[in-house]
């Protein structure tokens, strides 16, 4: 069957079509038909849901997120009905030809065309799977889409003791919901410390005191080798040691799903994701990119790099969505690497650079920890709060911070030193921020400006 | 008695003199001396308090701050002893001899002198007081210094119900604290919305609506003509109604304290509170001011305001104490409004301009209320939060802001638009910001992020 309605008559509707129907894919596919109402907006997504919240999926586990509907903002009939695109789920995009301007699809095994005007690449991030031995034993679970929590709640109901390998977020995430099932957690990271793609070292060490004191047995230093058992895991081994345990969580990382760009050609960046310029065009005429198959702009380094974030696909998804309509409308000015996480109450979160990203990019930095108050003095229920600012060497200007503290105030303090990195403000001008105050949300020195005075050594 | 140390054989020892320990005068002391630790430093109280916070007032007659010395950073001893700082409590200057450069002091009625190299003025604000009957009847109590606090609560202390005239921070804190303790209250305010200096009508009618559900009585547009009672107070007349009261609380505004600055000849501003530069110097050579008795220069509408803030105090403080060592080393680049403060569990703050005032300053603005979530639709837990962005019509530069919302998110919120407004953000800037996201610290569309995009009238 040919779905075919490129044109009616003489008046031209222009078709767009979307690949992927999670954050970037249906914030493009809405955009595009809110440009342009008449314009024939289509989006396939080969799961059976669309605007999924992949980040949810450590709480779905947990079961603090309930339902597996509460992971989705629409289901395929509401985003039809409400912002009129036309979806097809369950449909998997298994071929582009560029030059017919058509796509394939597989819907239960028939196979169907799709032609299209614009297209949206918006294929999002699949975990990479370590090859070792034992990989495909049941009871090792990877964390691909919330349209498998089901499945992993089921492997994980019996399973007493659980390897989570990898120390992410994902890694940290999931130790929480694995603790508060009451299960044993042995947390394997190959690295030195927690979240080393995130913080330096001694910011990691704060959070891993954190994640021992909470009941996870942490094993740094140590590579997953095999994973055992007959029928279903019974062990791991590391470099190290070998463990008994009843399943094992990968939070080994993710990378871009670049299958059907490659199969049509699309060129990928150094990152290997799909390169794309501000416009989120790819290489290839009408065809663009959104979301974690992307890459991003980082606004400090002033290159393209890799960071999958859903706050990116919405925005990406809206500016490819947007552009595929009204051409070079609307830029993305790229990202800094904002990023938050918790394990119970501690809250984690990171902007630009770490002082290794910036060494690695040849910027000479000063960094350091201070340990701060989240309320006045005297204000009761105040919670600790390390806060890391990086600063360039030669301009003192904020290119970095990393925050852990004991309740949500991090995410604001995050925010700001991303307003600040953004607009290349020094640590002078955060001091003098106008910061608000009172004495239940802050110390009237606010951590941010004492980290920034810390760093003045003694100026201001 | 004459206490002058000034010089000291060949060496030649500079005095600063400082008038005023509270935020200002004691970040200005500490400063001066770390620049110079040979200097000289005196500071002078008329207390017997420094260092002492006068936002902690509402929250110690509601008995969350339990001590009286928890409402001061340091006694006099402990911050001569770590600061160097030579400290003189229960001191008033009576007068300054700017030619002699000398203050004369009085300590319990023994009249002396003080000779100084450098002075600043640290005086703060104290009370306005309405000039009606009854003014001075018992159980009318104004919120001047924390040494006051013991007997405010020995004063509220058998009263079971209070009014609170003014709808101002004060006010809102005061009913918190008074409806803690399970007094009555009544608030009268003479404008037609709470917050009035702060918020515009449709956030104010936010407030209110908390404030009545939470058992305030309260009254608009109602003016307090009369106090009555015979010992103490027995009722409060209105321009509208009367109301039988055991006490009242008179959170009717501030002013600066000028009175020393007015005998030494200092120059005021057009606001009425000191006139200073952004090096915290006043018109009179080597005299500097600092705190809530000086002017402040505002970023947004580049002319000097009156904002007595605590987080400006300690600012200023710390200028003017470097630049009396160190002439004009560092500047004080103003401020843009920032305020937050909170009624149980609703959290309010403002910075930059409302729609008011930028109106009464010819800028032509939008505005716009958003109602939004803190947390991912998903995530439990999440409370309301109103946002309204103002900005400049011709230029969609961010001015300001105003937040209201069930948990202390909203500070740091109020933080980021700061951040934006200080760098001339616009609100596709803010758009584009790289906030942090988890699914328990925000939306992935933060509340921020939508207030932008309300206002960009379908553009992104």
């Amino acid at each position: 069957m040919l779905i075919d309605i490129g044109s009616i008559g003489g008046f031209i509707m222009v078709r767009v079509v979307i690949v992927g129907g999670g954050a970037a894919g249906a914030s493009a596919a809405a955009r595009a038909k809110r440009f342009d109402p008449s314009a024939d907006v289509v989006l396939v997504e080969a799961s059976d849901m669309i605007t999924h919240a992949p980040c949810a999926i450590p709480y779905a586990i947990a079961g603090i997120v309930k339902g597996r509907d509460d992971m989705a903002m629409y289901t395929a009939e509401e985003f039809e009905k409400e912002r009129g695109v036309k979806v097809y789920i369950n449909t998997k995009v298994i071929d582009v030809d560029v030059d017919k301007r058509v796509v394939y699809i597989d819907r239960n095994g028939s196979i169907d065309r799709i032609s299209w005007d614009r297209l949206v690449i918006a294929t999002g991030a699949i975990p990479s799977i370590p090859r070792i031995p034992g990989i495909d034993l049941k009871g090792v679970v990877s964390l691909r889409h919330p349209a498998y929590v089901e499945d992993i709640k089921r492997d994980l109901e019996n399973a007493n003791s659980v390897a989570i390998v990898g120390g992410s977020y994902l890694g940290i995430e999931m130790a929480e919901a694995l603790l508060s099932l009451g299960k044993k957690v042995i947390l394997i990271e190959k690295e030195n410390q927690l979240l080393p793609l995130t913080l330096d070292s001694d910011m990691g060490e704060v959070v891993a005191r954190d994640v021992v004191s909470k009941g996870v047995e942490l094993h740094l230093n140590e590579s997953l080798m095999e994973i055992g058992g007959k029928d279903r895991v019974r062990y791991i081994a590391t470099n190290r040691d070998s463990y008994n345990v009843d399943a094992v969580i990968l939070a080994t990382g993710v990378k871009p799903n670049i299958e059907i760009a490659l199969k049509a050609g699309i060129k990928l960046g150094v990152t290997g994701a799909i390169y794309v310029n501000e416009y989120m065009e790819t290489n290839i005429e009408d065809i663009y990119a959104a979301g974690d198959v992307a890459e991003k702009f980082h606004r400090i380094l002033k290159k393209n790099t890799w960071i999958p974030l859903a706050t990116y696909a919405n925005k990406e998804g809206q500016v490819a969505g947007a552009n595929t309509i009204r051409k070079r409308s609307i830029r993305f000015p790229g990202v800094i690497g904002t990023v938050v996480t918790r394990f119970f109450n501690m809250y984690i979160a990171k902007t630009g650079l770490n002082t290794k990203e910036a060494v690695e990019n040849g910027i000479k930095v000063d960094g350091r920890v201070i340990k701060a108050r989240t309320k006045a003095h005297y204000f009761p229920g105040a919670v600790d709060v390390y806060v890391k600012l990086v600063i360039e060497q030669a301009t003192d200007k904020i290119i970095g911070a990393q925050i852990v503290g004991w309740n949500h105030s991090v995410a604001g303090y995050i925010d700001v030193v991303a307003a600040a990195i953004t607009n290349n403000m020094t640590i002078e001008d955060l001091f003098f921020l106008d910061i608000g105050y009172t004495p239940s949300t802050s110390p009237v020195w606010h951590p941010l400006i004492i980290s920034a005075r810390v760093l003045s050594k003694g100026r201001f």
